[in-house]
């Protein structure tokens, strides 16, 4: 049994945007010569969030609007009215949604659908340099 | 410390069909062996997720209700238009909700609630034949 | 590698009343003696959730408006007509945050972001004396 904890950076638009890292992920998963385990993907901050869902145009569109409903930019926010920063949105979704997600490994391999990948949401409300944490624990 | 990844099918009807497996989990914490540890329940696939519930058919119908009201049925998702399944809602309910769970256990006991029990929801639209892990890690 | 699983009590307010518990966790994770792994904060019971914030009292009171749109107190809850305890908003959002959270910590800290706090909101609709886990698992 072991622990390696890796990250890596990347540059987001912000407004939702989505980030397909399962490729990153699964190179982390093998660079760490473990074979069963659990691989957790993790955030830092308070205005991003991490999920699965399968990657293409038309969900990642539907997830932004979803996202919308749930903590939509049009109403009036208490921590924009003290700080602002006009990211009262963003804050609350990355709550909802949270910044961690476990991932079970096997034989080295994320065992996830085939038509399921993991993705970052950037909630915040311009371009930001994000650092994702993947720890991978297993033997 | 070890490491024993589990897998179980079950049958479900779709739609928000919520299934408590807390007795298969807690199952296959017992078969482990182990007496201290995490097991993370995970669904592998994009239409389905997995939490917690004190499962009681009033709760059900409300959880059912709650879910229309976070990714209706009856608003347009760019995911139809693509792809024509029609099940749209059910990628962004398990995008919204995740397809993970970890559920620390001790004594061999999972450490859940009197009226806490793990489901899984299917949020697909029509029965699916499904397989969920369970990865039980500890010492 | 070990496992060590702690817990901790807390008053809460209910009505989605949010505690910072990032203090107590980190603590934990200190007198663990464990360098790096991961640590698990979960909340026994149906009616509570586990998440991330920026803690400061703006954000506070946009996320209790948040899980008010989520699942509103002033509509019908089937669990409510059956067990007449009044609080099927309460489990319902408990259902949607859930009541488990993984983060992983490194040289013994929390890999948290600089304005993150953990937070455990009590979404009950009374004062509840509460049980929080904390499963620090690592080397």
């Amino acid at each position: 049994m072991a622990v390696k904890t890796y990250d890596f950076q990347m540059t987001t638009k912000g407004f939702a945007d989505i980030i397909d890292v399962t490729e990153r992920v699964s190179r982390l998963v093998g660079e760490s010569g473990l074979s069963d385990g659990l691989a957790t993907v993790f955030v830092p901050g308070s205005t991003a969030g991490v999920t699965t869902v399968e990657f293409e145009s038309g969900l990642v569109k539907d997830l932004k609007e979803a996202f919308e409903r749930l903590a939509p930019t049009g109403v009036t926010y208490a921590h924009d009215a003290r700080w602002g920063d006009g990211n009262g949105f963003s804050h609350v979704r990355s709550s909802l949604l949270k910044t961690s997600l476990t991932i079970p490994f096997k034989n080295s391999n994320l065992m996830l659908g085939t038509w399921q990948q993991i993705v970052i949401v950037d909630f915040d409300n311009r371009s930001r340099r994000r650092r994702v944490i993947v720890q991978v624990m297993g033997e």
